[in-house]
């Protein structure tokens, strides 16, 4: 706050940039995403967010962390709003720098409308979503001809917190269907997909997807609770779930040594 | 091709690396897969990728231009990968830049399948999806609270080339739809949406998404073919299609325009 205080100008033009800040390793920020940090006066940023992505703002640039975007209680969206548009208002150009997707169960939405309301103007550079990126750095294909025709992206839940009534329609298609925010409900969502006949269908469960601490669990649907609780995967971080044939294109998913140790083998990647 | 003979080595250590090179926007790109441009023998890359990215490769390796991956005869799938794998062998790192998604209806896993079989080293820098972050940059959330609870990405046609089976449940469900490969068919995909009582449904067809010569038309399902025609959206360069509650959030997209005007506004955006 200090370093925002001594910052802070006669006149300044209010400007609000969300930047999608990639998975997690931070070199998968954009070159726009990095030119904006560069022209910053504030950067408000999440936990989710790598500290070494601050060092491309001015020295002199406010950081401001707001915490845990699904999570803490201090840092409600409504307050991380506020603060993007008092911020603006008073020192000038504001990068929101977020973790995750800003659009894909990411609330950029309502922080771009936040900021309409005080006619600040707004810009958006986009992230490298971890719904596709995450799968793709371990060889899994979202999509593969003949063997996923589309891709699903839900959450766990629906608005009133109960398991989402379209995870049931997922599991039915043929898409390769990744789920965000779900690893709590790992059990429950397996179930889903076992009501459907799909026991033997290949699943993934990746957490810190891009960064030096993932971790990957790789099975099926009949073993994956158990296979993730091997790795060690715990709901520290972004947990991502990927269920689908086209996970067994993977570089983890192997047949023979599955059929030959038996179903609960785990990979663990360093 | 003179160029790449001049750089040809004694020894070679073969490398291949998929860079998503994003949407078509050249600042989207990766810082990471800047990076990989840099220290490139060979750069593969196709219609989709902006000239502006090839800078970044050092000037004396080989700038391979493969074409239109979704058309051209002369460069099939099978011309890129033998291609690839060539140059590896013969210069070292190639980086295989390619436009859209690696992914998504991107060939990215079968490139990778083929280089593994040459046991050639790959390495994965994933881009930003335009599924996502096209309609991302006109201010339509994929997903949103009580809007849309999830999102799936589809092409329009399966193996056989004909109408996907997956737009009907798509189309019942609640998810924000995005159609990838699709305009050509609008016309039956909107016939899809109707028949299953989504006439007034918000949807909005991209042409360019992020670049200079982008051009969007947004409307329902009922007027979308027209809204589109209207617009001068034809099938040159990447469109992309949205059907959703949550294009009505976009800033393209007002209800009160739309009611005044009466159905089959364009909207046309510079």
């Amino acid at each position: 706050m200090a370093a925002g205080y001594a910052n802070q100008k006669e006149h300044v033009t209010p400007k609000i940039t969300l930047v999608g800040a990639g998975p997690g390793d931070p070199d998968l920020i954009s070159v726009k995403g990095v030119r904006a940090l560069r022209t910053a006066d504030v950067v408000i940023y999440d936990a989710l967010v790598d500290d070494a992505l601050l060092a491309y703002a001015p020295e002199d640039a406010a950081k401001v962390y707001v915490g845990n975007p699904s999570g803490d209680e201090n840092f409600s969206q409504e307050v991380v709003n506020q603060l993007m548009v008092d911020y603006a208002l008073n020192f000038g150009h504001v990068v929101r720098l977020k973790g995750g997707d800003l659009f894909v169960f990411g609330r950029g939405y309502d922080e771009l409308a936040y900021a309409a309301r005080y006619a600040i103007e707004t810009a958006i550079v986009p992230g490298i979503s971890s719904a596709i990126s995450v799968p793709g750095l371990q060889g899994i294909p979202v999509t593969q001809k003949g063997v996923s025709d589309s891709l699903w992206v839900l959450t766990a839940t629906d608005a009133t917190g109960a398991l989402s009534p379209e995870l049931t329609t997922a599991a039915r298609s043929r898409a390769t269907v990744v789920i965000l925010l779900g690893f709590d409900r790992l059990e429950e969502i397996a179930a889903v997909f076992g009501r459907e006949g799909k026991l033997d269908l290949p699943a993934a469960v990746i957490q810190n997807g891009s960064m030096k601490n993932e971790r990957i669990a790789v099975g099926r649907v009949e073993n994956i609770v158990k296979t993730a609780a091997d790795a060690g995967i715990d709901s520290t971080g972004p947990v991502l779930l990927v269920f689908g044939s086209a996970v067994s294109l993977g570089r983890n998913f192997r047949v023979s040594d599955w059929a030959a140790a038996g179903p609960g083998v785990a990979y663990h990647r360093e």
